[in-house]
Parts: structure tokens; C-alpha cells; sequence
């Protein structure tokens, strides 16, 4: 099969064998994937990982130990854990400390043909999700992972600072969910896109604070931004990866004790399910689609500033 | 009256008027104070208070609208609060927007022979607890003011990073409350005067990790340590201030879904009377003790990097 591989130095089609799943995994023939941030990362060396690419996917069945669940459509969720250590044990399994996570760590990922993964993370796709809505079914539950580790007040004001891919889908996320959204950013036309009318939009972080804000920008005058609009004893969300490291005066953070929560990888099946209701429909990020074996220029146009969700199709 | 002021530009010990309380306010005959790192970084130019410094201390009232406070020793809340903001209103006088701090903020404070505060602000201190214990009230209930954010889990792992004042005053109000506690630092000589015999003491940040961390070195590295021993799901706190801006890699935050708190000022009733109990006594950490007139020379022991508690005693 091909699949779209780095080895640290150099990204490259390359052909491959098909993976053969191991016991309690199946076989995933992929459909669409989509490229990330974190993905660009890697090739820019930020991420140690080798292999084939790729966490954003949707796919079907190919082989499994369960018969049923051959022909399934599925999205899966890519930590893969141990079951054994300390965090498992405590009900953690993402923070496993020996985890694997598809096309990020020590496990090959969905810029290919098939891939493996654990039938115990597989999340069944209903006929109301697209392919191209299924794909966002992982960047997606990391935006809905906000809603499970902080209580949010009923009613409560958020702002969002980043309207780039993720920004976006956290700010789809918590005006589904009924909030108060202020999005900071320089794309209006982005919130039209994705049919997002109730939303303040502001193109410099405004004068008033809020008790949650939400930085999605990766950059430390992004997060200065987010921590000078933060109220005393407010909440600041770090969800975004940074390339270079984080360089801020911690004063305003200490004196008016504000809590700052890392944020990575969310629920899986409640993304589909919101997905499935109608809820949200984060297709209006895409941007373009390229097969497989246009995955280097796919690759090119995402790393061109500003490009939204670019898709591979699989042949 | 001889107070030791700050122009923006020259620290002196000037002669000046005897204050005269507002409506409301006491007149505080001072009896000792602290040289605290926040005084010595207003002289930095890190903060753009002009006037008397000092906010740690202990006095006798000498003048009150109530004639039952003359006389009283008190120690007093340095945060006066408008009463009457958003912030006030939703019962956090602490963040107050318009609040003044006695020797930091909009009022002058304790390097001096009188001040004024709020009469309701004053915490009375018992017998039991010395002049050279009271005047460790602010940085004890800042210390303690930990314990007000965080819910611990009964029995948790504590690591405190930074054997300085207050990571030492942490560590003191810690293990009061039963905690087991790992304080990482360069001078273990310093535990034992205080008497901290169940502690266990790193000279390196340790290999394992904790749920619970406490940042006390005011540094970037002593920050970068103190994220790196954090448990995934665990609790940062960010107790100092900082003089340089903050420069980390946020990945383990991000990744390791940790939470962040920023810490400041905390409960003087309280302190006073973990202190009044017997429960906690940081008399260990007096350095020098100094008069008002020999001022200059006690901040300049102060800014002597290691040096612990430089106490002043007025005439």
C-alpha cells in the first residue's frame, strides 16, 4: 500500500506492506484523513515520532476478531493504553504513561491505505455523518475536551483567541453548547463560513475581561492576549501545541490568580454524536482534498499560513 | 515621623508627617516589619509604586474611631477594597479592580513609625504570638492561601520547589496540615532550623512525579523543574513573583492536561492563629534584625541572594 511517511528527515510516498493487526486489533481500510498542525510539527522536528503520518481519519472495517464489526465505518480513538500502569489503574487511560498514539507516537497513522488500532477504541459513524464531517470527529473531541475539565458556569462569557482550524471548532463547540462566544481573530469571514451568527467577533482583544477564555493561537503574544482578557480568578484554557517555547510575564497570572488548564485529546464518541445530531458541522473548514498520491502538495498547502482543513481522500 | 520612601529612583529614609486616618481607618503605631522580595523588587522597577514600602508587620493601635482598638495589637489585611465593584460584589474583595496595597499599591506602608488602614482590615494577634512571629502573618497567609484555592486529597504528594522564604513558609504551613511533603531546594540546613523534621529533601528535581506541585523559585528553570515533576492531570502552583518575564516549553502542560493556579495574598486570620496554636512557628527564618534608622543598610542585606528574613524595628 502507500502511505505518506517521515523519517525524520525527509517526508516521502512511500510503498509499504499492509499492517497486520495484532491481537485485539482490526484492520482500518481509511477513507479520508486530515492534516493537522501537530503533523507539520513533526516535520518540523518538534515531535521526535517516525512513520507513517496522520491522527484525523475516518475509515471502514477491513479485519477484525469480531466479525460484526467488518464493513463498519468507524472514526477511532488514537491513544492506544497499557491498562497496566498507575494512570490507567486511576481511570486515566489517555495520560497511560505508555501510551501510543496513531501517527504521533510509536504508532503508524491514517496518511495510508489501512492502518491498525485497538477494537476498544473503534467509535462507530452513523449514516448521518459524512466522510467529511467524520474526519473532524478527533480535532473535534479535543474541542469538546474543554467542556469535560471545566465546569462552566451556566450563562458564562468566553472569549476565543485563534481563528485558525482549532480555535474555529472550539468556538463551534461552545456556542452549540449555548455560551456566550467572543472570538478574537483576523478571519471574519471564517465565522460566515461555518454559519456562526451569534458570535462577537473582534479583530484585537477587547478592552473587557472574561471569566474563561480560551487561547488557540500557539504564540506567546496570543497568550499574552488570553491572559490580559482573563478576570481575576478566571479561567484560561491552553489548548493550542506550541512551536517555540511559551515567553510571558507571569505577573497578571499570579496577582489575580487566575487558573491556567492544558488541554489536549477529548471524547471521540461525543464529537460523533454531536456530529450525528446536527449539532455541529465543521465541514466549512475545509479547504481543499487531495489523494493519496497528491499527499506532498497536500502537505504544501497546509503548511501555506493561513490554509484551513486540507483532506486526503484514499484510493 | 522617619520612613524609609521610594521616588522611582533613590530609596531614603525621609522625615515626614505622622498620616491621618481617613473615616474608617485606624492609626497603626508600627512595631516591627519584614523585608519582603516584592519590596525588593519594587526597587528593581518591576512595579510602579512610589512611597513608604513594606506589607508585612505588626503594630499597636493608636488611634481609632472605636475607642476599644486603642491599644490592641494588630496585624492588618494590606488589600483595601472599594466595596463597590463587579469584583467586590461577587464577595472577592481580594480582586478588587480599584484596590489599594498597603506599601505596593496606592498607599503607603510599613517601613515607618505609623501608618493607616482600615479598621476592618485589622486582625488582632493574641498574647501567645510574639512581635518576631506576627509580623509573618502577610507571607503566611499567602502561604496558606494555597490550601484556600487548591482542594489536596487527603494524604496527596506534595513537592515544593524553592527553599527560599515563602517556599520554606509553604513547606511549614504544609506539613502543619499533615501533608506529605518533598521540598526541592540547595539548603537543607534551612529545614532544620525551622524544626521540619518529617520532610523529605531534593538538592535535584526528583526522577518520580506528584499531583501536586508548588512553584516557589521565581525562576524560569525553577518553574521548568516544578512542570516536569507534575503528575499528568496534576496541580502547578504559581506561588512567586517573577522578575524576568516566564520562558517555558508548554508541551507537558498541554499534553499532561496539568492545571496552572496562580497564587497571591491569603487568609490573615488564619495565619494568626495557626500561629497563636503553636501549630506553625517561622521565627526560624529571621536573619537580621535591624532598626527603622538603619534601614538602607537592612535592604541591603535583604538583596544579598540567600539571605532569609531581614526584620525591622521601629523606635
Amino acid at each position: 500500500m502507500q502511505a505518506l511517511q517521515w523519517d525524520g528527515k525527509e517526508l516521502q510516498l512511500n510503498t509499504v506492506p499492509v499492517p497486520v493487526p495484532d491481537s485485539g486489533e482490526v484492520l482500518v481500510r481509511l477513507t479520508k484523513a486530515g492534516i493537522c498542525n501537530t503533523d507539520l510539527e513533526i516535520l518540523r522536528g518538534y515531535y521526535p515520532f517516525q512513520g507513517t503520518l496522520g491522527h484525523e481519519f475516518v475509515g471502514v472495517v477491513e479485519q477484525a476478531e469480531d466479525d460484526t464489526l467488518v464493513g463498519k465505518r468507524i472514526v477511532s480513538d488514537i491513544n492506544s493504553s497499557c491498562h497496566q500502569c498507575a494512570m490507567c489503574d486511576a481511570g486515566n487511560p489517555h495520560h497511560c504513561i505508555n501510551r501510543t498514539a496513531l501517527g504521533i507516537k510509536g504508532s503508524d497513522g491514517a496518511f495510508a491505505e489501512f492502518l491498525t488500532t485497538p477494537s476498544a477504541n473503534l467509535v462507530m459513524v452513523p449514516d448521518t455523518v459524512s466522510d467529511d464531517m467524520a474526519v473532524f470527529a478527533e480535532p473535534l473531541a479535543a474541542a469538546l475536551e474543554i467542556q469535560e475539565q471545566v465546569n462552566f458556569p451556566a450563562g458564562v462569557k468566553i472569549a476565543v483567541v485563534g481563528d485558525g482550524k482549532l480555535g474555529l471548532l472550539i468556538t463551534l463547540s461552545l456556542i452549540q453548547a449555548g455560551y456566550d462566544v467572543t472570538l478574537v481573530g483576523h478571519h471574519p469571514e471564517r465565522t460566515e463560513r461555518l454559519g456562526m451568527t451569534t458570535l462577537k467577533f473582534c479583530s484585537t482583544a477587547p478592552e473587557r475581561k472574561f471569566p474563561v477564555v480560551i487561547e488557540a493561537t500557539g504564540s506567546s503574544s496570543g497568550f499574552t492576549d488570553a491572559l490580559n482578557i482573563t478576570s481575576p480568578l478566571g479561567t484560561l484554557v491552553l489548548k493550542s501545541t506550541y512551536e517555540a517555547p511559551l515567553n510571558f510575564n507571569p505577573a497578571p497570572l499570579v496577582v489575580n490568580e487566575i487558573t491556567l488548564v492544558g488541554s489536549r485529546c477529548g471524547p471521540m464518541d461525543k464529537a460523533v454524536a454531536r456530529m450525528a445530531s446536527g449539532a455541529i458541522d465543521p465541514t466549512g473548514l475545509i479547504e481543499a482534498t487531495y489523494p493519496l498520491e497528491k499527499s506532498l502538495s497536500a502537505v504544501e498547502q497546509a503548511n501555506v499560513k493561513g490554509t484551513l482543513k486540507i483532506l486526503l481522500t484514499m484510493p
